[in-house]
């Protein structure tokens, strides 16, 4: 890679590094780890085609930006070389904290420390190597820099991390429900009173960029098998830290046996660093084929059942399922597996809803429309689609898995 | 999975498995492996979008091969239900001997045992297994059935597995350059003589395939800097393997260094069958993770070279290197190394051509036209691009790389 | 072509007409005619790739008909050959009746007669000429015949015309939003008494459907640019149709003035069909351009606006315009026209809604779906997003159009 | 349309009207008259999705430039801001002066008038008009500005045209192999001294190019069909010409009737552009339509069969018919038509060559490639596939074409 870097990516096309800042970021190895650590968690047993990286996801996200910024620059919004970079820098790094199989063991793996804690840690530890050449990045990632649409490209309801994933998850899985108008809704951005705001005539492609993710969630990211085999591997990493707690040897990855042995209540720190930096998802497909090996029953039967792709059976449905309905279930299973203290493993009752994955939480930081007439309003009061009700409503699933 | 699975493929939409045997393979945990193995080696550290696996492929292969059949039986040709069912396992089973990384540890980890051989051990375990349906499949698939054309589907100059690797290549890298006109030619196909014929008026499509292959080959599968990453990673291999032989203590997947362990001249037998079943992508990486902890330099600065993508610089040219420049070379990293039995490990010379890679090998197997008055002839005699001349020609490419 | 004719389609890729009657109704002058006629009317004005014909859109039409009906073949819905090629010929016949630039005219140029009313004129001599052969294709159409799935699919709330208008329409005019997964739908197409069916798990799909369709009405069809050029057109000709009352002589296309001469209440009868079929956009054109030497300076000057793209100036709102602004727009107009005679074909007010394009009207004949309990419901009982508030509701805008 | 338009493209996604200087070319009706020409004459008869026109092509070419000139500046080629205007509306203009059907009549309807000659007097005429606004910009469409590869990009062996329409036909025919990774060649061009050159990793690229090209003559634009019907076509004409010049009365289009009634030897001048600028594809068609009522049974009945596709059979081959059959079909023809002086407008010969339509040719103004050292050759000598001995040849193909 010379400095003046050009990448190829399937989904945008060429893909130019705008700095020697963000050469150097994509060429540390805290970034180049994101080249073994999929995007989509395990929905590739589900949508096989789906085992892209956040190392392209990231790459995808700095190309918008560097659109976005281009864009605005052109219809006269003030943006300095210098904030150019450091925006480019943060949405670089803001999935640098992901670990192996992104979402997917972000509470099983470090129950209390969350992946955004993590970037920090590895911003702050790349900023003191650097000498602070991120320090305007780390502002800007962190909302405090003064010009805030700066910070809702990189973390808003209409950033460019979601203007990425939706189109470039769409690719990957062969649905094309979640395809964004993206080139157009970048066009249609602007700037007011510093914060980014977009033109009325692309409500239309606002909605549909709400649906989509909307929709994306539902066919895809909680698809129930996809969760089903998410819970179990939670499952299975739950079980090893319960038999390490028990003393019990296990064969398997090192440095992910030292995260499982971590205190589970312990917040992020820098002692940290060194093991997750270490980990990607081979660490996690390697212990699992160790521990097919394990004397213990639970972690055995888990372990293979993943790399074999023989998940539970699984049920998805709008309402609650019957209390009866859910000890039947769980009655069975538990002959079937035939150990009470097991059965927890084997029989998973979870609800989903959008509230906890946030697809369209209001804050008030939602998406600002710019009327003609020089008025900005909230989306959800011009659009007649995504009225309040709309879009306030929880939107909730109820799933039942079991062996 | 229910046994009539439609699968979604972002390359070829909906793939539906045909049939209850292929249900059954695809269901193997030998084929489910293939999700772990990347479709295209090391070519992801120049192209980060071509991480699509063996499982992708082996599944778009299954699905052409359903096209073509379905369309040689609209066009006439006879093909029982049974027929039909052995050919498309037989596509199914193609690739089910890819180790890790698909053919970049082809000649490193089992000297002596090509992929080929592989797929052999485990048809035939199968077929034990499963008392004799692989049979047809089987004989199709090394050519002893008798109706030839079903061999040549599977493995022939212009099979289904190449008319879905230059697509999918192509799409996962962002190179437009291999897009083959498939649907084109498979509608072009037709059976003369129990040969695989294409007629006439495919004559530019089928050039343009030809093409778009060579293309790949030097623009892509040949890249001077993934063919330097893959020669780095043969020799980290190799240097594992002398370690082991100097009694050295090593870190990693143990199925790993039992195979690292075996004799290098010894042939495939089912005692391969076992570790060779049991690692994929993870070990590697797990593996190469582990070593840039060891005491052994050469071991641990390939290792971490690798990892973090500082990889040795590369050229490629048309003519061999001049002796005196070779020297030259080598001298300097000679001293760079220092250590003259270190040089190999980082210091590559190596001629590519296409015919190790064989993209065009004429044979006995070339492509058949079937021309418009009824004479089937090869179609370096049709075509006024690819004569005689140009498709024997052996393309050249000369490669230094060095620390 | 020969009767087994394969044609290109950037669209479906290749599309195979799959029987003899399909081969005689394209060769037919009277289906020929629609490679003369653009599918989206004026809308090539605003985005200018959108040039694509009714013909195009009947063959994409066939195509998707054909999958459907395989599709449920497969299931075992029981459909005979006859009735496969009746559906066929009664897809690629529901637009025959379609006049220069589709929709544009279809109140204008004759007032009181619909495109439905002369494809049916169309469908009985065809069926005469034919003696019989669309007897079943025409109770399809009709929906007369007892598989009323047959008739759905020519027409209804899901019909393939939709399936394809909408995937064509995007792509020929680059707006992404209207793409419909229908690959996806038309495999999750079932029949269930007779009536055609989407298993549950189609939902997202669907209701993705219904709002593409929804945008697209209001981001393409119902663009008040094209809109604007629509009226225009429109008033153009009936000045032409008011000077013919008054006996002025006119340069242009005479099987269309013989149209335009036509008594405006007289309902289609055959007297029609010669006149109606005689013409397509290039009389349209090409009387445009004949009225720029006209001696009315109405009809001139419209012709030139629309030859010239010099469109009035529109506005659109979601509210109906306050009826001050109304006359003060008019005042201003008629000072510039100078005449109030004149004064109707400059200066324009109407009243958009999605009832007049019954995008989402319920009659009785909504989307059913096939639960997985065997219950059929309304999509709207079932889907989270499309309510019944929602979907009977009228959305409305208003549009003024002035010189 | 406002001065800072963006127009949606399906090829190239949104193309910005760059300056008032291109809004003020597209918005004249001269240019707005591009919408009535269809870019690919009659290839919709073959390929029936290829309907766009010139006016989207040359839309299209404006973007490439644009894009091509960026980069350029971006690599430090300097270019001021009055050169790139220029630029722009050279390439917006270079079809300006293609009348109906594009190239199809260019040799029929006027057959001593280039295309390329009546774009000469349109831009003269325009830039009176304009006051000398367009002088740098005919100045850099001759060839005759000092800094010649802007020139080169508008009309070269690697110019926007091809790079545009290429891809334009591809997308719009359903044909994939002539798409060309235009993005990927624009970033490889660089300027030395004063020539446009592109470097030399782009070298596959090119050769795709130059065969994409090729294959787009022989599988689409020299297909034996369209021209089939396009030598029936300019036979039409000839007819009328003929019969015009026999004083025979003939309805249709009048500014068409005034072109054929022109001298067919006299050269381009200004009496050329009242005529020429008032017809497009309206005016054939509605002239075939008008004449299917004519007294002369050979003008009725080209037009006809025209408007209903009912081709004459035609015949392709490699080697030139033998003298024998080529009067044997003759005869045969002569007999069905039944006179001889008829015989020449329902019996035709022709030889395609790649000459005529100089797809390859070298002249002085080849592709030049920058080597790595910096040196600048032919890409003839750098190329393994595409030697002097091939780009050469002149292709040649014998068509046979009869009623």
């Amino acid at each position: 890679m010379n400095k003046n870097k050009i990448v190829n990516d399937p989904v945008w096309g060429f893909i130019q590094l705008p700095s020697e800042l963000a050469y150097d970021i994509v060429s540390h190895p805290y970034f180049q780890r994101l080249r073994r650590i999929v995007q989509m968690g395990l929905s590739f047993l589900v949508y096989p085609g789906a085992v892209h990286t956040r190392f392209n996801h990231s790459l995808g996200c700095l190309h918008l930006m560097k659109e976005a910024l281009d864009m605005l620059q052109a219809k006269g919004v003030p943006i300095t070389a210098e904030e150019k970079d450091a925006a480019c820098a943060a949405i670089l790094l803001h999935d640098i904290g992901h670990g192996p199989l992104s979402h997917v063991l972000e509470h099983t793996l470090l129950p209390s420390v969350s992946h955004e804690a993590v970037s920090q840690l590895i911003m702050q530890r790349l900023n003191r190597e650097w000498n602070g050449r991120l320090d305007m990045a780390m502002a800007i990632f962190n909302g405090r820099y003064d010009k805030p649409f700066l910070h809702q490209l990189v973390s808003g309801q209409l950033d460019v991390d979601r203007l990425d994933y939706l189109n470039r998850d769409s690719f990957y899985t062969g649905v094309q429900e979640g395809v964004v108008g993206t080139e157009r809704i970048i066009k249609m951005m602007n700037v007011h009173e510093g914060q980014l705001v977009v033109e009325e005539k692309s409500i239309y492609s606002l909605e549909k960029f709400i649906l989509s993710r909307r929709m994306m969630f539902w066919q895809v990211y909680l698809h129930k098998t996809s969760v089903c085999a998410e819970l179990m591997l939670g499952h299975t990493l739950d079980r090893a830290r319960f038999l390490l707690g028990e003393n019990e040897e296990l064969a398997g990855s090192p440095a992910l046996l030292q995260l499982l042995r971590r205190p589970s209540g312990q917040a992020a720190d820098d002692t940290l660093l060194e093991p997750f930096s270490a980990i990607d998802d081979s660490d996690i497909w390697f212990s699992l084929k160790a521990w097919t090996q394990s004397r213990d029953m639970v972690l055995r039967t888990l372990s293979q059942r993943l790399l074999e792709r023989k998940l539970f059976k699984s049920e998805m449905r709008n309402v609650p399922f019957e209390k009866e309905y859910i000890e039947r279930v769980g009655a069975e299973t538990l002959e079937k597996v035939g150990n009470a203290d097991w059965l927890p493993y084997f029989f998973y009752e979870k609800s989903l809803s959008t509230k906890s994955y946030k697809y369209d939480t209001k804050e008030d930081d939602g998406i600002r429309v710019l009327l003609k007439d020089g008025q900005v309003v909230d989306l959800t009061t011009v659009s007649d689609l995504l009225d309040r009700h709309f879009v306030m409503k929880v939107d909730e699933k109820h799933l039942l898995c079991h062996a």
